[in-house]
């Protein structure tokens, strides 16, 4: 299986070709491309090129609008409600990401609560715009359900992610992005496909006893990261990015990998501070002195710097994707 | 060892005549005996009548200003700076717990930032009573360093709690509270003074080598929950509680257990939601599906009910606590 690579830009036209042929307006194919294009820079296939085929399925199928146009509305001084109205996820999070830096310059902190969304790739991108425009920035999304409540077996919340990025000076922003699975579904899925074991703690089956039995893991449940806690804060997230915008429980959204049923309609919740109102100027001296901290001691690095290598790799030699899949884009795009 | 039952009045009493002879104020020692007796009542014994001996030590040392009142101001429509001026944290939480709530009614979202703050015992309190009020609140703070960096061997961050709450139609608040920590590090002191192990994957040495031996877990670092993740969400907290605060950082914080060095000036960072501001009058009826479906899982129960059995039983028997640490107490009341 041999590869393809294509300049950054070439990527981005090609999957805005292939989501215009599936009934995607020509702006919202090119958002969703570019997020897609930065995913797969940035080390994140699973949230990259890959995801094209079945975007496009589920835009033909009405699943996702491939016209929608979010709608904003701004409901207190501090708060946003976005409806992405059963479109992709990308277009409602920028319109959010554009008018937050603004408001905070008033109330110091405020929210934007997305609904009636889809799939939002990779969070570190997203809180990584608002640190660039100034501001400290905490994200949660909810996702299909993959994960049971503690102490039961059936899945009910998603893996549930949780990012937050951080304003430096003269630096890249400090970024963080984690989902609350111990490992990524994704490994379950590629080792049942392989017929291969899983470790022992990654997953339960559907009676909820440990296996290491992939094909038997994948209709049970991830188990999350922290155990007891890992739970909670998966609960926490639901109610953020699910019960605080009106969006679908991760145990009512439909798949985001076929063309299946209802949208999936979950949400996101994202919020941004002003660090600068509660802490003052000195606020970047003591980010700088905290990672100098850490950074000091040998065998520590800053999570979120895969990112910054993948750039400037992909800035150099392009992004490569195997043949296979690109193909399938190509056909796509006719 | 016998033990002494005290109404929880009886308690709180006692508490503030103690703390009053060490020179604390009486509305200080009133708001700090509250919350202690609280938590004994509600099971979390070391944040409650143990704390008073080293408070007391505090207090008549200065490490903590017995007198201290909060200055609050509100640098921007939705946010607070609270500073705790090196007096308890306590009535700088209660300052922030009272005001929130009429903020978030216009700006839908507001944070209170509390800074040259103390130990601010269980947060599940704190969350809680801002969900009584109608908000759903998110609390995070720092503490003396016991966890390393991810990949580091020396102690930096704190076991750095995070605590949730929301608010839920004809019940008590839902509440997660939970430090970052896998285990609590008071069961690691309580193994040392015993001379008994601990099990494989609490804490490492000095060196950053897994341990058994208690005694040498002491002066290493506390193992995260869910290890890399874990430690991500501690660089998390003490950013929000710190960078944005403006207080001491976990590894710049002086200890909570003892009289020695300047006030630990750590800090807490308070975030109050108006649920309905983005979910509408549908928040309440979507909250109670989601428990539903959690606890129509057999094995399943929320977190933070241990508080209100705790509760109940203490309505009914009072509270009970070692005679040793009543007769310290009582000596220190005079």
């Amino acid at each position: 299986m041999t590869d393809v690579t294509l300049t950054e830009a070439e990527g981005r036209a090609f999957i805005t070709r292939a989501l215009m042929a599936a009934n995607v307006s020509e702006a919202n194919a090119a958002t969703v491309a570019r997020a897609l294009v930065a995913a797969e820079v940035e080390g994140q296939s699973g949230h990259g090129f890959s995801r094209v085929p079945a975007y496009a399925a589920q835009a033909r199928a009405g699943k996702v609008k491939g016209h929608a146009e979010p709608v904003v509305t701004q409901p207190a001084t501090g708060a946003l409600l976005v409806d992405a109205a059963h479109g992709f996820a990308y277009p409602a999070i920028d319109t959010a990401i554009a008018a937050l830096p603004g408001i905070v310059a008033e109330s110091g902190i405020a929210a934007a609560a997305i609904t009636r969304s889809h799939h939002c790739g990779q969070l570190s991108a997203h809180v990584e715009r608002l640190a660039e425009a100034g501001c400290l920035a905490l994200m949660v999304a909810n996702a299909p359900k993959a994960m049971a409540p503690w102490g039961g077996n059936a899945p009910l919340f998603g893996t549930n992610p949780i990012a937050f990025a951080v304003p430096r000076r003269g630096e890249p922003p400090l970024v963080v992005d984690l989902s609350l699975s111990k490992v990524a579904r994704g490994k379950v899925m590629l080792a049942a496909k392989r017929g291969e074991d899983i470790p022992e703690g990654w997953a339960i089956d559907v009676d909820g006893k440990p296996t290491t039995d992939a094909a038997a893991a994948l209709p049970g449940s991830m188990i999350p990261a922290g155990d007891a806690k890992g739970a909670a804060l998966a609960m926490m997230v639901e109610i953020m990015a699910v019960s605080l915008t009106g969006a679908q429980y991760s145990y009512e959204a439909s798949s985001f990998f076929d063309d299946k049923g209802d949208p999936p309609g979950v949400g996101q919740y994202i919020i941004a501070i002003r660090p600068e109102t509660t802490a003052g100027a000195a606020f970047h001296d003591r980010i700088d002195a905290l990672i100098a901290e850490i950074l000091a001691q040998p065998g520590t690095r800053l999570p979120g710097q895969k990112r910054l290598t993948g750039r400037a790799a992909a800035a150099e030699r392009g992004v490569t994707i195997p043949k296979a899949l690109h193909d399938e884009i190509a056909a796509l795009a006719g």
